[in-house]
C-alpha cells in the first residue's frame, strides 16, 4: 500500500475507538487477532513501551518495598476461605481442573489477584511487630473470565502487567497512611507518564470485595469516559483473621495483623497513548520512548557529509544516554516522517545541505509540531532541554483537559447533560439507596469522593433533597 | 536460636541435597512452604539474585534479538496441531476447563512451552524474506504438570522464569546456524555466572518433540549427576508445515520457512548456587550478587571515628556503582559475618581502630576467605579488582572440578564405576539400540555428543563392540 494511502486510513482520534484499535495496529503495540478472546500479543515495540513505564514504577517502589514472586496456581481451599473475597471473584475466576489426562485431587484457580496466595506464606513470614511493616510487590500475570467485550490493555482475560504490592502493617492507622502513600505513588508514577489522574474513595458497594475501603484512581478517556488506572485497598485486619496472620507485640502478645494491597496494571499503558496521541498516532513522553530521537537524513546528490553529521549527532546524543536512532534507508522524507510520527518518537532532526551550511540541524518536536534551526554545536543541551518541555507540556495539556470536563451539576438533568463530555461533581447525601438511584436513573456509575476535598460542603442531594455530606464525582466508565 | 546454634545446625556441602534445601531456605532465596506439590515462592533476596541473572540473559540478547510476550492460555485446537509435539507434552499439561461456573467451549492448556502459542501469530507475520530472519523472545512462567518429585528451581510445577527464543530463517542451513549461535549466547551467559556448561548433541531419542535435532549445555552439580540448563532446539520446516509459516521469497515463491527455539530457566540459578556454594552457604560473582561488599563497623568504646570512615567508603564504592551495605546492626561481628557470608556478599570490609591508624581496611573474599589489609585511599580500585579476580577464580575453579570429573571409559563396567563421580565419554557405534541398551545397562542417560569433539575417533563401541563413530558423555541426570 502506497504510504499516502495509508495516511488517509488513519482515523481521526475523534472517533476515538476505532482510533484506538488502529493505533495499536500501525504503531505496533498489540496484535489482537491471537485466537483466544480477550488474549492479545504484545508487538515487541509496544512491549519496550511496557519496559519503560514498567521501569518507572518498580523505582518508585524499590525505594521501600521489596520485588518477589509468588504462584500463579492458587488452590480451591485457600481461594475458598474468604467469603466477600470469593463473592468478588467466583463468577471470574479460570480454574485447571486437569493435569495430563487426569483430574486433579484440588482444583486450581488462576489467581485473578494474589492475596488468597501470599497470605498463607504472611502467615509464616510475619512473627514479631519487629518484622513489620512488610511491603512486598511483584508483576505477574492474572486472569479474569470476562464475559463484557473485552478490549486490548484495557478489559482482558490475561492481564499481563499485574503490578501488585501486598503490605502488612501493626495498626489500621498504619494501614491507613499505606494507602494514602500508595495513591501518592501513584499520582506521581502517572506523573512521570505524563497523565492527570483523578483519586477517589470509591463508594461502598464497588469497594474491593473484604476490604474496609478503596481508593482508586481515574484517568479521563479522550472519550470523556473514565477508566480506572490504580487502586489501594484498606484490608483491615479482615484477611488477617482468615489466613491467621499474627504478630506479637513488644508486651507479648499475639495481635491481628492489619493490611493494605495496590494495584495497576497495563491500563496505565491505555490510559498514556490515549491521552496523548493524536491524528498522526502515538505521542510517548520522552521517558518511555524506546526512541527518543530520530535523524533524517535530508540527501539530495552526495550525501556523505550529510550523513557524516547525522552520525556525529548520534554519537553525541547517544554518549548522553539518549536512545537515538538515523533512519538512513530508501524512503523518501515524509515517508520517514510518517512511519516515526507514527510511532511516537518525540523529536526528530533532520539535517540537510542548507542546515550543514548554517551548522545547524531543524528540530522538531513529536508533540506540537513545532520546527527549529539548531545550532549543532549545542545540539545535546538543546534536545535535552525539549525532553523536560515536552513532559512538561503533555501534562500542563491533559491537566487542562481534564480540567476543563468536570463539570459541577446540581440536578440530575444537568449530569446527564453534562455527562457525554467528562465528569459530573456532584453533592450527594451519603445514603446508599441515593447512590445507587442516581447511578440508576442516569445510567453511570458514581467514581467516588474526591480525596482531599473541601470539608464544607453545603448543598443538596439531587436525589432526596436532604443536605448533602460530600460531592462525589460520577462518570461514564470504561 | 542462639548464632551459634545456627552455624553448627547448617549441613555440609557434602551432603548436597539436604545442603541445597537448607541453603535455599537459610540464604532466603525460595520458600517451600507454598500449599500446592511443586510450586515455590521467591523471597525478596532470591528475586533480586533472579533480577541480576536474568538481566545478563536479557542484555546478551537484546545485541539482535527483540523481546515479546504471548498469552499462556492456548487453545486445545493448536495445541493439539504438531502430532509429535503433543505426544511429547500431553502427559504433562495442565487443563484450564472452567470460567467462573462454567465449562468452557474450548479447553485451554498452561503454556508448557509456547510454539504453538507463537507459531500462529509467526503464520500472520512473516510474508517476505525480508522479514527474515525474525528473532523475538520471551521471559515468561511455564507450567509442567510434573509426576516426579519436584524441587525448587530445577524440577518445578510453575516454571517461573522461562526465557525462550523462537526464531524464523529463510533455509535450513540459516537456522541450524542460529542454533550454534543460540549455544554460544548460552556459554557466554553461564561464563559470567562462572559456570562452565558441556554442549552436546542430544540422541535422537532425546530431542524435543518436533525438532529435527536438539544441542544442550549440562552443568556437572555438586553430587557427580548434570543438570541440563539450556536447550536449543533445530525446527526444520515441521513447525513451518503445521502452522503453514511460508515467506515469499525474492523470485515471489511462496517457501516453507525454518524456525528454532531455545530456552533457558531458573535452573541457571540452581546450577549457579549449587557450583559456588560452600559449607557456609552461598558464594555469589560479583555481578549477581545483590549486595556486593559489606562493611561491618569493629567497635569498642567509641565508634565516631569508625563509622565515619565507614560512611566514606560505603559513599566512595557506592558512586562508583557498587551495591554496597554498612551493616551497623546491634549483633556481634561474628554474627555478622555469618548472616552476610550466608547470602554469598563477595566481598566484607572490616574497619577497626587499629585499621584506621594505618588509614586501611580489612578485606575478605568471601569465596577463598582471604583477608588482607588495603590503605582506604585505593579501595575503590582494590575492590573492583577483586570482583573480576573472584569471578575469574571461581570460573576456573569450577572449570578444574568439570574437567577432573569428565572420565573416558572403554567398558560398561568403566562407565558404572565412574559414574558416581561425574561424567563418562565413552566410544558408540552410534546405532540408536546400542544407546538404548547402553543407558538400561547402567542406568544412567546419554547426554549427547559433545559438540566441536575430534572428527577422527577410534575406539569399539562398549555395547556390541563395532567401530564407533562417536564419542558421548554419559551422566546421572537430574
Amino acid at each position: 500500500m502506497a504510504e499516502q494511502e495509508k495516511e488517509a486510513s488513519f482515523p481521526a482520534k475523534e472517533n476515538f475507538s476505532e482510533w484506538y484499535n488502529e493505533l495499536l495496529r500501525t504503531a505496533e503495540i498489540m496484535d489482537v487477532r491471537y485466537p483466544v478472546k480477550g488474549l492479545y500479543v504484545w508487538h515487541p515495540f509496544g512491549f519496550s513501551i511496557r519496559k519503560n513505564v514498567y521501569a518507572i514504577i518498580r523505582e518508585l517502589l524499590d525505594k521501600d518495598h521489596q520485588e518477589t514472586l509468588f504462584p500463579l496456581l492458587i488452590p480451591e481451599h485457600e481461594f475458598m476461605k474468604e467469603a466477600e473475597h470469593i463473592k468478588g471473584f467466583e463468577e471470574e475466576v479460570y480454574w485447571v481442573t486437569h493435569g495430563g489426562t487426569n483430574p486433579l485431587d484440588v482444583k486450581l484457580a488462576l489467581r485473578p489477584t494474589s492475596e488468597t496466595a501470599i497470605y498463607p506464606m504472611y502467615k509464616l513470614w510475619v512473627r514479631s511487630h519487629a518484622d513489620l511493616p512488610l511491603k512486598l510487590y511483584q508483576i505477574v500475570n492474572t486472569f479474569r473470565y470476562e464475559t463484557k467485550h473485552t478490549r486490548p490493555l484495557i478489559r482482558l482475560r490475561e492481564i499481563t502487567s499485574f503490578k501488585e504490592a501486598h503490605t502488612v502493617h501493626a495498626t489500621w492507622d498504619d494501614a491507613a497512611a499505606q494507602v494514602d502513600e500508595a495513591i501518592r505513588i501513584y499520582i506521581e508514577f502517572y506523573r512521570q507518564l505524563g497523565i492527570p489522574v483523578l483519586p477517589s474513595k470509591r463508594p461502598d458497594w464497588d469497594k474491593f470485595p473484604g476490604a474496609d475501603y478503596t481508593i482508586a484512581v481515574d484517568a479521563l478517556m479522550p472519550d470523556g469516559k473514565t477508566l480506572q488506572v490504580g487502586t489501594a485497598h484498606h484490608l483491615g485486619d479482615s484477611f488477617a483473621k482468615t489466613f491467621d496472620i499474627t504478630y506479637e507485640d513488644p508486651e507479648g502478645e499475639q495481635i491481628l495483623a492489619h493490611q493494605t494491597c495496590y494495584g495497576i496494571s497495563e491500563r496505565s499503558i491505555a490510559s498514556m497513548i490515549s491521552i496523548h496521541g493524536d491524528d498522526k498516532g502515538l505521542v510517548l513522553p520522552p521517558q518511555i520512548a524506546p526512541i527518543q530521537v530520530v535523524i533524517i537524513p535530508i540527501i539530495f546528490k552526495d550525501g556523505t557529509e550529510v550523513l557524516e553529521a547525522c552520525e556525529n549527532v548520534r554519537s553525541t546524543l547517544g554518549s548522553a544516554g539518549i536512545r537515538v536512532k538515523i533512519d538512513d534507508g530508501d524512503n523518501r522524507p515524509g515517508a520517514k516522517y510518517y512511519k516515526w510520527e507514527m510511532k511516537g518518537v518525540p523529536i526528530r532532526i533532520e539535517i540537510g545541505p542548507r542546515d550543514l551550511k548554517n551548522n545547524a540541524a531543524m528540530v522538531v518536536r513529536r508533540d506540537t509540531g513545532n520546527k527549529e534551526q539548531i545550532p549543532l554545536d549545542n545540539i545535546k543541551n538543546e534536545i535535552l532541554e525539549r525532553f523536560d518541555n515536552i513532559h512538561a507540556d503533555l501534562l500542563a495539556k491533559a491537566e487542562d483537559e481534564v480540567q476543563s470536563r468536570i463539570f459541577d451539576c446540581e440536578t440530575l438533568d444537568e449530569v446527564r447533560e453534562k455527562l457525554p463530555q467528562g465528569i459530573a461533581r456532584v453533592h450527594w447525601c451519603g445514603v446508599k439507596e441515593c447512590g445507587l438511584k442516581l447511578e440508576e436513573d442516569i445510567g453511570a456509575g458514581i467514581l467516588g469522593i474526591p480525596t482531599g476535598q473541601d470539608e464544607n460542603v453545603t448543598g443538596k442531594c439531587p436525589v432526596c433533597g436532604a443536605d448533602a455530606t460530600t460531592r462525589v464525582y460520577v462518570a461514564r466508565t470504561y
